[in-house]
């Protein structure tokens, strides 16, 4: 079905830098019937360090347990990612998880490798085998068209609903790269959701402070999205590092480095935040004065997968009303006297509007109202109290396509 | 705009029966522009022993504060529910108190009673203030048209944007009637929702007995309930006991009474899910297995408020990986290698499926599984361990009405 709407349009992808001894591909290896890429290969010349955060789900798909268990005992040595698209290899009992291994096996023979330098990653549908005869294929035309420039059609392999791919790449002042692409445009929650990121430099970075430096970044990029509140049974970020820029991160440069990661990350939840499935406009939820920042957290949070809200913001409706509905099922006490509200949109004027002040309504014109949620980009801004804890959540509207979309996926 | 779908057909109503001394009514008090009713005025001839629940909500619209309070002073003399429909008297500040409790006031004139003899009920949009010249108005063609037959206006002047009105009503076998209205399609939750329900019975029920019976009806029905996971600011259930029957609630038939106030609450509360905003199907959701019924009821419910579980019914498509992927991010562990699922429906044939064994897909007929899903009423169980907890949920799909209706609700 079309889109009609353009906030896609918004997600750019500018220049991708190569990462030194990275070679990537995205192919065709059978899996959709359409001739776009299916299967991305992300290979270094030399061993990495790598980190990761998974799905909280306590359902997860065959692969995360896979790569979990490679994370952990061979973290300061991994060589590859490989990614399937169209099927998830979830709740595939104890095949899938033979399936998976299989996977790193092949393309570990296939590179001369240890299966356990490889991460597996598998993004679809649930529930069905993976065709393994056309993983062997994916893997053989991949290792023969790797390219250190070959990000474009590796964005690509990784796509499911996605409308638009999705990377974004840096250079440091300190002399490294970071490019790093990503895909998920539905099933997005806080905590993770179906969204994959793999990320990839060559800067040098010790394993522990690179773990450490991607749950920094992630906190505040990947975990503070929403598109329809469901966490996915596969949420992988995978960060590789193998050093060959020859600048190692330390004390001096260790701040720098989680500040360009957390750009990274912060750019691409930005990006799946932009394709959120149906999505028509982007909605920044900040909400201060709680008790304490996991408080601020709970109640952005639960206003940004409120189905009610969402639907009106779909409607240009500025039905405050459901935002503090919202914010008072968070679960968290305040005082509903000490409230105030604000809506805004850098391209309206008044650019910003307070709409409730101490509970009530302020005598606001409505056509204001009206015109800032009629914006492609409006920013929420809830006061619950006068205390410090304060948190921002990213999240998009809720739309007739939405349900399109979700209602007639598998069929 | 028209609803295409049947679901709403099977909201029934029986016969009404009056409640003796009881007496009711529904008029136009002008607060929306059709000619239907939107103000609707329960007297009881004599003090009642009244009992109530109310939203969780940290947003408590006026007259639910007033509410609990006055039964809190006055819980074994009150005489007077009057609710109005289109607009919901929350987050309107002290005006709003005021108004609520001039509401009050002006009904207790009218009928030579005491302020705090009434409850005050508003359901409808959030942040603006009552007319009151309307509610006047109201007060006074109420109390002029009130009748013991009165039930079908009085259960019309609730409705906000439900498309069906909803009563149920039994006369016991220890010689007493219980009668009830309610309202309440969107904003439905467990733990209370933008519903209300006014239950009225001519028992003699001892205050605190009648308090306890209520909270273990609502229990097992309204807070068994979701549309969209969005708990209203003014979710109210009363329960007004005259006593005119001649009938007293004790040990002999307290279990009875609590088993018949259980029915009508269950009823209701079907007939909410049935009328849900959008619905085309009225689903079961069965959690059995689990540690303890906590555990149970946090999977069922985050089973029934997931879009994608949700849109999937709507599409007819029994995507099972969804049910799993919303069970796992219940926040409730559980070993995926253990779990059961099964699709049925009495009206499908077979009736039932399982779907999943022990996390696996089974080998079930894809065509069995659409045809289960194809019909309007669907259980769905899921089996995460071998322990005793389990819980029953009823909720409905998601589907284009439902983002139509609130993507437009106030414009």
């Amino acid at each position: 079905m079309m889109k009609t709407t353009t906030l896609q349009d918004k997600i750019v992808i500018e220049t991708i830098h190569p990462v030194k001894d990275f070679q990537v591909v995205g192919v065709h290896a059978g899996l959709r019937r359409s001739e776009r890429p299916d299967f991305t290969l992300i290979y270094s010349e030399r061993p990495c360090t790598a980190a990761g955060v998974f799905t909280t789900n306590y359902v997860k798909a065959a692969p995360l347990l896979l790569n979990m268990q490679h994370l952990a005992e061979n973290g300061s040595n991994m060589r590859v990612i490989v990614t399937n698209a169209a099927n998830a290899n979830a709740c595939t009992g104890e095949q899938g998880l033979q399936n998976a291994q299989l996977t790193a096996e092949w393309a570990a023979d296939k590179l001369d490798l240890l299966p356990q330098q490889v991460f597996v990653q598998s993004t679809g549908v649930i529930g069905v085998q993976l065709p393994m005869d056309k993983i062997a294929n994916g893997i053989n035309l991949a290792v023969e068209n790797l390219s250190e420039d070959g990000w474009d059609t590796a964005m690509r392999g990784i796509m499911t609903t996605d409308t638009r791919p999705k990377a974004y790449s840096l250079q440091s002042k300190h002399g490294y790269t970071i490019t790093a692409i990503a895909k998920g445009s539905g099933m997005i929650a806080p905590n993770m959701a179906t969204m994959l990121a793999m990320i990839t430099t060559d800067a040098a970075v010790p394993q522990p402070l690179l773990q450490k430096a991607l749950h920094a970044a992630n906190g505040v990029s990947f975990n503070r999205i929403s598109v329809d509140g469901d966490t996915s049974t596969n949420d992988t970020v995978l960060v590789l590092a193998n050093g060959a820029s020859g600048v190692v991160i330390g004390d001096d440069n260790y701040a720098d480095f989680v500040a360009e990661l957390t750009a990274v990350c912060t750019d691409l939840a930005h990006k799946i935040v932009l394709d959120g499935e149906g999505a028509t406009k982007f909605i920044t939820i900040k909400v201060k004065g709680a008790a304490d920042n996991e408080s601020a957290h709970r109640i952005a949070n639960t206003i940004a997968i409120s189905p009610l809200v969402k639907t009106a913001f779909y409607g240009a409706d500025a039905n405050w009303g459901r935002v503090l509905m919202a914010a008072g099922r968070a679960g968290v006490p305040f005082d509903q006297s000490q409230v105030n509200l604000w809506f805004a949109s850098e391209t309206a004027s008044p650019s910003q509007l307070q709409v409730v002040a101490n509970g009530t309504p302020t005598n606001y014109e409505e056509a204001e109202a009206a015109l800032i949620f009629q914006q492609e980009e409006i920013i929420v801004t809830l006061e619950v109290g006068t205390g410090d804890g304060h948190s921002i959540v990213w999240t998009c509207d809720f739309s007739h396509e939405y349900v399109s979309i979700n209602a007639d996926y598998r069929t």
